[in-house]
């Protein structure tokens, strides 16, 4: 055997607006396309679907903007509404960037141009955050895209509990033993490149990291690295099946993957926050400028 | 039909260590388990492999550490040689980051403590680089593991060049036409988590971004979004295949993935190093401290 095999199955869901049980209408669907869960099969599904699920929606008429979101709303021309909805789900705010700079470049990132002035137009700037939950976010997570109008979603939810509820759900009525992961589509500047990828908000009963840092290589010697962050590889994965902006495919079945099981959830893998890590950073910053004093940088 | 597949299928090839015809081995060792290569696949393959397959080693022997890389050596402790390719190899050094903060979280990330703490000590500082061809990166990408001893590899490649040779070896052999995208582990800061995340160097045949800003969502609403980083998604779904630390699987082929042809490669969606890059850049800096001098972040 020379070749190993993983299969993704993305699932077509029927439209979701109110709660629902959400592990039924996976199992259903999978169902009447002949597909069945099975033990060690990882369930990824977005952050939207499950959020809806739950109706775990903001309305947005209960939101007022307060004196710091009307101040960023008049020096980026970003919502005031939006601004405090993130402002009200962040626990720090580390940068504020203009989407400006997009403007020329729209004809190389969409198809439809008027359309895409458009959805420029509808966010001004980005509020790079850490959200009460310790994730690290582009406007906390807020999105209106296929939600209901006069509501949005936030990424500021307890993302490994949802996913935890939701494996026992789908175990309670198989009686498989599945890992779920929650997808988040963020913003990225991969290696010099800037467009968005699927990462993990949320997980259980998979661990979201591949421990292995230090293992040898074939002649022997450890090697530094083998810290894969698997939950992302997983939503990266998924998001190739997953269409972003019609509905599409909201849940992907990932089978034949060999991991780690684990209680842990991607809220035990967080650094941002931690204790020690602002220290850490200023020694980072410190040594740099003594380098760029030095001219070696 | 309610479901949308992928396959993915990891290929476990001989050790590669002097120059071969890559192509000619991905198929023979595919068509020993019967597996037969399409149009519209994808194969990612790992920088690593391809690099060896082309004999593209630096053999460390001809590294002379100058006064830069020496310096280095005695701020962080990192090994001169190393400090040097990775210059060598650089248009611009970003930061340098001591990896000493991971030493208490040793325990965290590995199984085997002293090869991590050996792995530790191996690398004392990563440096962020943007490299010759465009890309930023980690060292340069510089790696010695399942390298021979004496020599090493780096990033510093026109990854999208031997992407299209290997894409037209295949089609020389098979008359099938792919699409080659080559993989690159690198670490991030992922919403909050630190680990590993393969991004891909280098492609041909598919276009890296999904260009569908601005589409429309089930409202019929333009969308702030559908800019995905196809490649890099790519690369991360290969990657829960690929065995970092022994050599394991170096080669992914994806089957059932719809994508857009295209000729052009990673490095014509790099933003690094654009011109107008570094204006944009400062203007978001002077509106970030304007902001924080007002109280508001």
């Amino acid at each position: 055997m020379y070749v190993k095999r993983l299969a993704l199955y993305g699932l077509e869901l029927p439209r979701i607006e109110g709660p629902v049980n959400l592990a039924k209408i996976i199992i259903e669907t999978a169902r009447e396309d002949g597909l069945e869960l099975e033990d060690g099969d990882v369930v990824v599904v977005t952050s939207k679907v499950l959020l809806k699920s739950k109706g775990l929606l903001a309305n947005l008429k209960d939101i007022r903007p307060g004196v710091r979101a009307r101040l960023i709303h008049k020096l980026t021309g970003k919502d005031p509404v939006e601004a405090e909805i993130v402002l009200q789900n962040s626990e720090k705010v580390y940068a504020v960037i203009p989407t400006g700079f997009l403007r020329d470049r729209l004809s190389e990132i969409s198809k439809d141009l008027e359309a895409a002035r458009k959805a420029l137009e509808s966010v001004k700037a980005l509020m790079i955050v850490r959200m009460r939950n310790g994730i690290i976010a582009s406007d906390a997570g807020v999105d209106y895209s296929n939600v209901p109008p006069g509501y949005a979603i936030t990424s500021n939810h307890d993302f490994d509990a949802l996913a935890k509820e939701l494996r026992e759900g789908i175990k309670r009525i198989t009686g498989r033993d599945v890992a779920v992961v929650v997808a988040d589509t963020e913003v990225f500047l991969s290696n010099g490149k800037v467009g968005s990828i699927d990462v993990a908000v949320g997980s259980s009963g998979i661990d979201p990291l591949a421990r292995e840092f230090g293992e040898r290589d074939i002649y022997g010697r450890p090697k530094f690295g083998g810290l894969d962050i698997v939950v992302d590889e997983l939503c990266a994965a998924a998001a190739l099946l997953m269409k972003q902006a019609s509905e599409g495919v909201p849940v992907v079945i990932v089978k034949g993957l060999k991991y780690r099981k684990s209680e842990n959830g991607v809220k035990d893998v967080l650094i941002a926050g931690r204790r020690g890590t602002v220290s850490v950073l200023v020694k980072i910053l410190l040594l740099n400028i003594l380098l760029k004093i030095l001219h070696i940088l």
